[in-house]
């Protein structure tokens, strides 16, 4: 037996704009505290104690996957599947695990974001290796983050009854609630934040792909089959993702907490808290010209100086060809200027 | 009898950094309202139709002589006076005099800062012909503008006795006041700003010049004998404003009022309200992608996309080497900037 990481890198972020561009999308940049390690390399490198890089498939979109490789020369060419077209996790996972189990029949996989943020490494492996183990029998298997917090902008897991010493069930999945329902779920302790990793044997969810999605299963035996017809194959894939095609129909989902300083890395706002700061709570180049500023994140080109005056809780991100500056507390809304570049057709802007 | 204009282009104002440089002051940027045109460059413009650019003289830094030779290619280069040290505007004025009157003894000259703004060009040259006229005869005159607002960034003249129709005794120079005083003196109707712009006849600020600063008198003398050592005598000139030097304590001083939307331009907060806005009242690119935001101003580079969310009253300056974020009230700390990068060597940024 043996352990694949099914890196998903197909995502598109438009809330990281201006640094983030259709053609180098957020798990590209370096958002995660250290400005100098994309969020790719560190899940890659976060991964590596426990499986070797000829055992990381990344999956990615095709316009992506040259870069994806350059960025990640550890990691075999042939190891980054290009998706000919963007179908969602389901067929994203179907695909890797479908090429996981070719190599090893036995294989077990830890399918990771290729965006999101760790801060305790350690603690992290450790909870990975557990889930690996929980997952040998067949189980599938995903980590719930301990919520620190009424965040809004995750989905949840409520537990269910314990499956063995720390591993409960997956009672059901929730959607990103509202605020209310977000305290509420904080405070009965039944609920960890859906981190959207999971860890399972290959077979094991081909299995329930096979079960609950009939047509993604036919669509990755037709591609196992004649692989030249992959792009036309894959663009006619059923469009879902792994939660809602798989994890919420299949019959038992275990889950094991998670307490490792996780993060989606969501917009702006986080990538400050994430960052290294000053004593004011500044998280800008470190020859910046500070007056009575605090709480602010500036990124800008190499050999630029900075200077604030009198601002706070400000983002500003200047990149060789656009400016964009905005509260912290508005991150969210950045997707609203890629909005208008793509209405006003600004292709190279986007 | 000829009418000369003496540009006094010396200025080297740091509250227009990172636009403004050392090697760019201010008057050379285009910062009234039109984007395209220098102040230095409507400067000359706006007197043209009096005085023909053969009859303009600039007087700047050695080290700006060039550039402003480049920026005024209609101004013969002779023209160009290229002050060996920074001496105030007594000497600049005194020296300006002196080429003007070797030319014509009997010069007139309309000495005009490099650097102001007027809005109503029209009623300027009006105020400019009327006070040439009313200088014919020797008298040191001034136009003195009709006061908007209690500014305290300006110094103010207190009207004395009419002299003629319209022409009014400066009572006395009033240096910058305070918001107290500032409001007590638009209030009474008997003060006008202090424009910093004169004419007289060469003979006769030269004569007063004598009259009052005598070690200035004997070093233009000295210059004259042996332009070849211009620099070393230049150097050991008395450092002393025209206004202090000269003005305050000639015997008669005339003031004209003027209304002709006059600003000296002073920070970025006065560039907001002289440019074109649109109709959330920011001024920006024509391109940018404006979000929630309101009241501000954004310069940067050509092909470069702006994009404010939710941010109001502040001004982003954006050039190929720095970066500036303040609030549009507090423009004024622009030069805490410039002190930082001296005090830190920055030489390469100012």
């Amino acid at each position: 037996m043996s352990v694949f990481a099914v890196v998903m890198a197909g995502g598109s972020g438009t809330r990281f704009w201006p640094l983030s561009r259709r053609a180098l999308p957020k798990q590209l940049l370096a958002l995660g505290g250290d400005t100098h390690e994309s969020l790719i390399r560190a899940t890659v490198r976060r991964i590596a104690p426990i499986v070797p890089p000829e055992r990381v498939l990344v999956v990615t979109a095709a316009s992506l996957a040259a870069r994806v490789r350059q960025e990640l020369p550890e990691v075999p060419a042939q190891n980054v599947l290009a998706e000919p077209a963007a179908r969602n996790t389901a067929p994203c996972v179907g695909w890797a695990a479908q090429v996981a189990k070719a190599r090893d029949p036995e294989a077990v996989l830890a399918v990771l974001a290729a965006d999101h943020y760790v801060k305790d490494e350690d603690a992290y492996r450790t909870a990975v290796r557990r889930a690996l183990a929980v997952a040998e029998d067949g189980t599938l298997v995903t980590i719930g983050i301990t919520p620190t917090r009424a965040e809004t902008g995750y989905g949840y897991l409520e537990l269910g009854e314990e499956l063995s010493p720390g591993v409960r069930r997956v009672a059901r999945f929730v959607e990103k609630p509202d605020v209310a329902r977000a305290s509420a779920m904080v405070a009965d302790g039944k609920h960890l934040w859906n981190s959207g990793t999971f860890f399972f044997r290959a077979d094991a969810v081909l299995a329930e792909i096979a079960a609950h999605l009939p047509a993604l299963a036919d669509g990755l035996a037709a591609i196992a089959l004649e692989p030249a017809r992959l792009g036309e194959i894959f663009g006619a894939l059923p469009r879902v993702s792994l939660d809602v095609g798989v994890m919420e129909k299949a019959a038992r989902i275990a889950v094991l907490p998670g307490d490792f300083g996780w993060s989606d890395v969501g917009s702006f706002a986080t990538a400050w808290e994430l960052s290294a700061k000053d004593t004011t709570q500044n998280a800008v180049p470190p020859d910046a010209v500070i007056v009575d500023s605090k709480r602010c994140l500036v990124r800008t080109t190499p050999g630029k100086i900075v200077a604030l005056i009198g601002v706070e809780d400000l983002v500003v991100i200047d990149t060789d060809d656009a400016l964009l500056v905005v509260p912290r507390d508005r991150a969210q809304d950045v997707r609203a200027v890629v909005d208008a570049l793509t209405a006003r057709g600004s292709e190279e802007k986007l």
